[in-house]
């Protein structure tokens, strides 16, 4: 209710703060007896954490995961599992000076006018550190649904600002810094590097994909697969676009172009749907694409206000993602797996005696 | 859980099938007090009711609704609203025929494969008439946001399949049938005349937004505003895309252009996040497009399977919207006022003490 | 949220009023393939409805319910059910004098301080009317847990005001008006028929058991399986007490006669914890009873205050159950419905791969 | 939805096992601007710590709390409050032979038979030392009751085994071991001593109540407070029976003698309702009584099966409480002070503009 729980069956409720003891987030609902340790949960962690290459920010975290709870003896119990990762590389001082400040395209505004207080350190709440919990998290969901149903989660770079990055191989993905499905990314580090020299930052599009859903997943009428997917992304720092399938290329679609053809065996033509019709998985892959708008804390001078309503020339320092977007691969395939999980569950309540 | 309610503190649950004897909805949590007659719901259902033109679908409802309790006297209780729309003019004998066929698009096979049972009655539960009753439930929570925030909702289409239609003024949408905010539709009309001689049907995007809305609505860290605004739009049959302000055009935006200058007095030179920081509203107009996909059902024959898996040839018949997104409109603003609702009772509820 | 829903998984959703044009509720969440009419339903609502004895309210009520949608061709489909009362006896002038009095022991108070405003027709939403919905719910849950569980859920009086009502025979439960297992109801009979000459009221209390509930229901730490009992009996109108197995006489036991003995065979010695171990069923007999206080509504002269504020003498007209705990018995039976279910579907849910 | 989180609004979602590394909880929803630190919390934590004295668990725990996030200078920020309480003194050897055993009256066997495998080191998830999260949350939320409407809420032992606790003075309840409100606990003492030497334990009976709760807490229907209270209650280890106001007394009052006459002022003659009618408070204090069953793990021994549903006999070793119900106390007013929390932010998002 308060914003901090993703999911219900499966519910994980984040906590921390960019420069606390720690972030943290405790699942409730994960099934019993499935092998679990730290070391399914670190590799995903190690993916998103900052520090890697030049083109993300310089915080050096090493974001180790512990499992508090919901574990004896190498497998899930099936009561909470507490993960905690704390906090090791704060410095405050960074910060410090814009505490009474608001940075333009920044979370300060809106948090201090709506508590009437904010953590400033380092985004408080507001920073993408938080991300690492719901990656954690989405660790544990991926393992489930791999071992359950051999659902596979992949994503990749799309677009770093004007450059557009093409789809060629997903093995390379995880071979440079950008999450890019290409060998040459030559383009990518001139873009970057240039971008870097002048301090400002750049948008992205990425898309994230499944495979290996069944049928059979996603509630109607409100609750679709989709808009679940939709909820979750949206709900990632910096997100301002999120499209199924085709997207906003099915405005100029006729019906009879875009209805993917249904083949005998469950197969389908096509899949401009991305997987869900009427809110439901089809068995197709399910496919997403999100666009991540330029990080906020840039190091060009910008005009702003303070909290005392007066006007201020801002100049932000210390560390930051010259975009953003890059590091939120992991994050969006760990957002995709918790959505999958929770209907998973619900699915298997309702329709657990279903024959498909 | 099982995906027909929308909210939490003010909650609508939605029944009902097309063809069903009636569809409807219970609202629970809204404020006690408030004058609420029919009168105040069934002008928003008028807008979105079929029938009104020869561009969208020839079914003939009144879409009639009931009050049948949780008002007393002409104002809210605070108790249970439940509105029921009676279904008046269902031609099921239009439908017969596929019954076991899945159309291409449609949402007919995902329900067979989830359920093991579906109405096949005009779609069923999947039918665009059931966002007959989430209209009347936007209705009421429209009005209790302007009575007590003087929030406006509003929404135009912005492209229907490849012409696009300028925004000239608001007083021109409810001058024509496509919900356009131009006086000159000349052109939409000769294109929605040639696609309905096809039998073929074209998708659509529409702009939706809130202006009034305060500084403070929405939750971090997932039930950002923004989150809940694309989960209640994608929700949305047959939607496929959403962008909150700048949406997917972020991408390639610099941070020192994107992001929003604030200045003296709660004012922002700029909206490119669309009235959204953080996953909280900043106080400019909430700014939301979404992408709508061709209708499903057609005239023009195609290839599917039926529900033994053996390959056919489908022809759709019946009555059906050539383009389902024009009538979205009304949905989509009933949909945002659904979540504006939901996030200022929730902001009340915490932080109730706070002074803004 | 707002107090009208029960359930998440099997959620039942309850509107109306006393005295306003219908009652009823919607179930979200029923698995579908089951097979469902008006019929399964009736029998249970007749024995909750009024004017069926001289002991109980003279209201006279069909209590006929209409099954608006989520069944098709007599089977759930796996949509929302919403199942429709229409009132039909509402007098509203035996209830206009008290509009601006509080009756001493009744939620007129409350409910006007709560909200600045309430139904005073027949109690508005506070009636004990508002049980038939969950009455009709409950036996929806029922069928279900019968058909699929073989669990039988039953109840019986044990105590009317001061007359202890012995156990003996549950086939004799329907032969009398008073839901008491036991042939001989003379001096029940002449207790209720003095008291009515007295216009006073009494309070009762009765025993509800499920048998057949299989181990492993029932979440722990704070969903235990006998925590939501209680929630459930408790949300009963007038109930003030509510025990599980041996309840309140478990204080004085020691550990070595109270811990019921397992045996081989899923089996126990005896059912002192009435079939819950920790939260979770034990596969021994659900064992509830709850205390309801005497009937509010009295025709005894009363002093009080009304809206105003003012000292009042109240009398109380109209038609009311001296003893509204008679007719709690179909009532409660189907709140434990409601409880098994929905934990049923959570087991399922969450372990619904473990082998018991 | 897997039992493991309290409330919604005022969400505490608790983690941890009785032998793992730590137990803890975060808390979404905490109004933001409150004055907090651990000094606030630890006071009841040690009121509810083991080892105190020779009549609880030899079990030596500091219990110390730790906030991990949420608060900023002092004052909590409004997003979650994470609280960690580390394990300290995990003997697991204590507990090794019985991990293949069944103790009668213990969740041994339901954890086991529903998740298919337990963490039997001290009970694991079942432990009474899971209340430790439950009462740091607690007195968070009995800070702001107290802060912001000046509610007390307060317990107190009545019975014990067979010795009935004569109410005399709330000032001597901290003044003894056993939460009595009377100075000469002698019988207690004489009566403990000789229950230890037999290794047996007992049940127990405790009042606990709110002052200051103002009129208008509470929702209907199903989620009346009343109904929260007994949820809460009846969801604390070994409860068996809960009672608002005169409980099971009720049955044998007529309506003319238990209706608490309303007076001018918002005041009652007399509390038989306990402060809540319809679900809603009406302004008196909350009264609830709760009883709790004899601790399972005693030193007496007895018959059960294994694992493998072998018959065996059974001898608990290790620390045990002779009567749990000492300890309960102080959880079970900070479950009370849970229960009204979430009700006053529920209320102030519903009825958050009425004048009462």
């Amino acid at each position: 209710m308060s914003g901090n729980t993703f999911g219900t069956l499966f519910a994980v409720t984040n906590f921390g703060e960019s420069h606390g003891p720690a972030v943290g987030c405790v699942i409730d609902g994960c099934p019993p007896g499935m092998d679990l340790s730290e070391a399914d949960i670190q590799p995903e962690l190690d993916r998103r954490r900052p520090g890697t290459s030049k083109f993300v920010t310089q915080r050096n975290e090493p974001d180790a995961v512990e499992i508090l709870s919901g574990v004896y003896e190498g497998k899930t119990t099936g009561t909470p599992i507490a993960l905690l990762i704390r906090n090791t590389d704060q410095r405050s001082k960074d910060y410090g000076e814009i505490a009474r400040q608001f940075r333009p395209g920044h979370a300060d505004y809106t948090y201090f006018k709506k508590y009437g207080i904010r953590d400033p350190r380092g985004g408080g709440r507001s920073s993408a550190r938080l991300t690492a919990p719901t990656v954690a998290a989405g660790a544990v969901a991926k393992k489930w649904l791999a071992d359950q149903f051999g659902v596979r989660i992949r994503g990749h770079m799309t677009q770093i600002g004007e450059v557009q990055i093409p789809f060629e191989d997903w093995a390379q993905v995880d071979q440079n810094p950008f999450f890019a499905a290409t060998a040459d990314t030559q383009a990518l580090e001139d873009y970057m590097g240039a971008l870097r020299k002048t301090g400002d930052s750049v948008g992205a599009v990425l898309r994230v994909t499944a495979e290996g859903v069944p049928v059979g997943w996603g509630q109607p009428l409100y609750d679709k697969l989709s808009a679940d997917i939709a909820w979750a992304m949206m709900g990632l720092n910096a997100v301002k676009g999120v499209e199924i399938g085709d997207g906003f290329a099915s405005a100029t679609h006729k019906g009879s172009m875009h209805g993917d053809t249904l083949l005998p065996g469950g197969q389908f033509a096509t899949n401009h749907d991305g997987g869900v019709l009427g809110g439901i998985s089809n068995g197709a892959p399910i496919e997403v694409k999100l666009a991540i708008k330029p990080t906020s804390s840039i190091l060009v001078p910008r005009e702003s206000v303070d909290v005392d309503d007066q006007p201020i020339e801002l100049i932000t320092k210390g560390r930051h993602d010259p975009c953003v977007g890059i590091r939120a691969t992991p994050i969006a395939e760990a957002l995709l797996a918790l959505v999958l999980i929770e209907h998973a569950l619900r699915d298997r309540a309702q329709c657990g005696d279903v024959v498909r």
